[in-house]
């Protein structure tokens, strides 16, 4: 029997909600940004790659969103329509907000850094009305990104989409996804990054990312475990602890755990991995698959993009993730 | 067996937190404020007015909350030591803010309104490192107003105590308490206020401001019996809804319900009437009283205070309420 | 000759421009305002105040401002009206702010503090659309209060009430009224009240203010004389140096200067000393007195009022001031 | 004898003050931004490109502006290095600002559009204490862009510049400047613009932009002449009113008009027009030539960097300048 169960007769698998974004990637590689020319534009944020990864592995996605009013704007929209993405619920905003933008540098593969624009951005101008009941209750599984709790409004159209998803059924996952941009302090993200933890039936972070969850509220304990039970005492059924490069650990309510590990990869910059890992571990959740082929095909996806200039655009199909288990055969 | 149960071994009764203010009631009543010359100075604000009727009534009381940096503040914190609550979580604020004000003007015993001060107001400061594990677990029970929730970092602070509370066996009770300034939209208020509602033990809010906690989730039922078996589908024991002058229906997880009435007053002004109502109530509650005992120690509480000029300063002693109790007889 | 000639053919004497606000005094004197009860309301402001007090002499007064859409604004409004002041251009400003409050605490004669309340504040709300040409070109003289200048927008309705004023050949006043509230920095203080300053006939203020407005320029040089050269080179024809109970210097652009001297008092409070001598000094001024005559006549004026509980209630007439310099000999 | 006398004495030429920006122009030009996938980084921003223009015709030029600490900031203060303009008054502003940012669509030469970053800018950051008496004093001309009059406390710095500059005899050049982005109302921009007109020896502008610094003081005359005597009867000496395509028209106080024409050009997009004219015309003006030379000199500039790709990049040399004039005759 299956930890979490989906409900199969929903026209919809998979719902993102919060950051719509443009990478701009500098195509001068291994030297600084600052010496560099020329850039290269393409969609980013954590949950639009994660849709972007889920879509391109063939499942029926959709977001919840807003973008600027702008040819930013339209080229994030237009691009996720061409993924097949459904955008009824993606919404322009009118306030005068602009795209969020991340430069990235990429001195070496192990050296990248980001420079970011989030002053203003749309995609935390997402309000309440935003979020329709009709188009969450049509939907299996919703994914909240971390970020967009980082201001208001954005933070409670999350907390209206988390009890709409509740209230029918929808899977419910949380990726923390912490950036230090935009927040006031690191209690307020470990205050509301809990609330809708205690709500979430899967939740994805990295270590660092569940300590700062657990700070406001006591002394820290940095044990994986201890973590994942005091999701199971809410609603959490999957507990999964990132490790970068050491792979993953999964918990799961009924006392298992499973260690996931990483595949070879001729590194180019290491943005994007967890995105490309949520993305494919998603996807075998709901294809059934149990826990630890599903890290796998996470694993291998991360592979796949880590080896490539861009995220988004470099999200690979299952038969591509497929070929990187058979050749490296299964971890 | 009783629906609550407090932590008996605990040295500190009650905690209240959130709003710390000044009344400024006009002496001359029955005339518009724009032609009244004079202003006497109260201690103020909901949360306050409760604490400070608890310990009247002879329980030990504490607060969390922040005070401006001047006479104001100062005169608030002196008030409060005067009336025996502890306040050693009453920090004073350094940031330039200032107490928020009430100016009241009372034209007739129906006709009352209040010009507010509330921007920059210290007690919308309290921060999460204001609320200390230590302070918390050593009471019986916390009351969070509903306003406290209206910006941040007061906001996060309340969420903090909340978890804390339910961490430690604290009684939580809830006073929704909402007042629309400050709120940047119904929404708003809604979506933080159900986020406290669901961790609650104890809930008292009017028909309309169970309204609101309800709105953005779905179409409005406006039915006192189903709101509160919203709540006890979380962790509510007993929710009080308030009627005005047509008294209270208070409603048990176990099914019951109780219709609480009201005693007769010579009307000087309205306010005050939920706060001195809400401080009796708990009182009894705390005593181990029933539900319908509760409620009409609480009536005859508001029927004191609506007959005098202030608020806060004109919270009974039990044995003053339970005159009028006596005098009436029971309802 | 004069210094300054008046358009005589003009309808109104005298326009005020800037603060409308409220006093709350203590009515309990020489003690803590922690400590005190009740407070009695006032108009307050010092554009207010000096207008009050032209009014009382008897000239034909009004004023640019903005008042809050509540109470407080209404009883300014009538308050003003009631003075005979023209409020035509006293606009209710509907954006939700507040009238800024000053609560005064009066230790002793010599011990007086504020605590002011102007966050939010309606004075600060005005626009230049609120500042009308016709208005200006139908009166004699202008009076700018430098804390006009404390926040946009009203700091650009200056800007344009005093070019109005010099295209139209009105005499601009300056009352430097150097407030630390509000304003984001010295710099920003002395470069504004600069820009008002060059622009300027007659310009009032304190050493320590005189050398605010020239500290962002170079070195301070703290010479009275040296700071009325300065503004000559501009428009100025008339600066006086105010030095508290020392009396004032009075300079003129053809090279006199002119020592005021106080009178005695039974002070009660410092609070409007300086209103009150402006007020009593443009008068004397605008019926063509020298400036010995109307320093002393100021001077006179300032003892009354420091000897009384309040500031503007307190303004008075010219026989009043009069009775004083009989009483007491010329100065 | 010459209209305007430059200290010659002097090691600076020209210093520039205000934006420093990065333009990203869409390297797929003639179509729109939606569908373009690269981009190239310039530095932008028109004092910055007006500065480099002078520079790159052999003046020693430098600068007072604020970049952001990141990448950005870097990548501009290096290429001014580069240029030759001396750096020591462009501070790196440490308050989480970022770069101004300017994406570049051309659809066609006749339709091009900017899509700006200006919330939080380093450039606006500009303080009074980075203005520096000495730095000023030892320059012969300044210019100062309107759009650093936007937002405080860039707009108190250049009140302080413009101070200093008149009173150590440096020449103040005023470029109107006008973006509609930053500005709270239009009413604004005039009163501040026009408070720097008041205080220039020469102001360039277009005529709309001339409008809107007479707007908020009377009816619109829309004269070029009126508009230029309005500004002589306060410091100014010479008035450029452009008129895009049409040329422009010069008008000097002691009364004389020259009007300028263009040159053919192989139009890519606009931009850069205004600022390339300008840096020739007061590399002109420096050099002591007549008006019309200089008009001519900045026609000729402008021709050739609207055939090209970049703004700051493509700024000519005096050789380069002089070709087009021999090539087409003069005008």
């Amino acid at each position: 029997m299956s930890l979490i169960t989906f409900e199969l007769n929903r026209p919809m698998d998979f719902i993102g909600l919060g950051r719509l974004c443009i990478d701009l990637n500098a195509n001068e590689i291994h030297r600084p940004m600052e010496e560099t020319r020329t850039f290269t534009k393409y969609v980013g944020g954590s949950p639009a790659n994660i849709t972007i990864a889920i879509a391109r592995l063939g499942l029926k996605a959709g977001f919840i969103g807003r973008v600027s009013d702008d040819q930013h704007g339209r080229f994030i929209t237009h691009y996720l329509e061409k993924e097949g993405i459904d955008t009824t619920s993606v919404t322009t905003d009118r306030s005068g907000s602009v795209t969020g933008l991340a430069f990235t540098e990429i001195k070496s593969p192990t050296d990248c850094s980001i420079l970011m624009y989030r002053d203003n951005v749309a995609d935390l101008k997402l309000e309440p009305g935003d979020v329709r009941e009709e188009y969450i209750r049509q939907a299996k599984a919703i994914m909240i990104s971390g970020t967009a709790l980082a201001k208001s409004p954005s933070r409670e159209a999350v907390f209206k989409a988390v009890d709409l998803a509740r209230k029918h059924n929808v899977v419910v996952f949380f990726d923390i996804d912490y950036r230090p941009w935009t927040w006031t302090s690191r209690d307020e993200t470990g205050i509301y990054c809990s609330l809708v933890a205690e709500k979430s039936d899967v939740i994805l972070g990295g270590r660092e990312e569940f300590d700062l969850l657990e700070a406001p509220f006591g002394p820290l304990r940095q044990d994986d475990r201890l973590t994942a039970e005091r999701w199971f005492a809410h609603h959490a059924k999957i507990v999964l602890v990132k490790h970068g490069g050491d792979g993953s650990v999964a918990f799961t309510k009924d006392g298992q755990s499973f260690t996931g590990t990483t595949f070879p990869a001729n590194v180019v910059k290491t943005f994007g991995a967890g995105d490309s890992f949520a993305g494919a571990f998603i996807y075998g959740l709901m294809n059934g698959w149990d826990i630890a082929r599903s890290q796998q095909f996470g694993a291998a996806s991360a592979s796949i993009v880590v080896s490539s200039h861009s995220c988004s655009d470099a999200m690979p199909t299952a038969e591509q993730i497929q070929a990187v288990i058979d050749k490296h055969g299964s971890k």
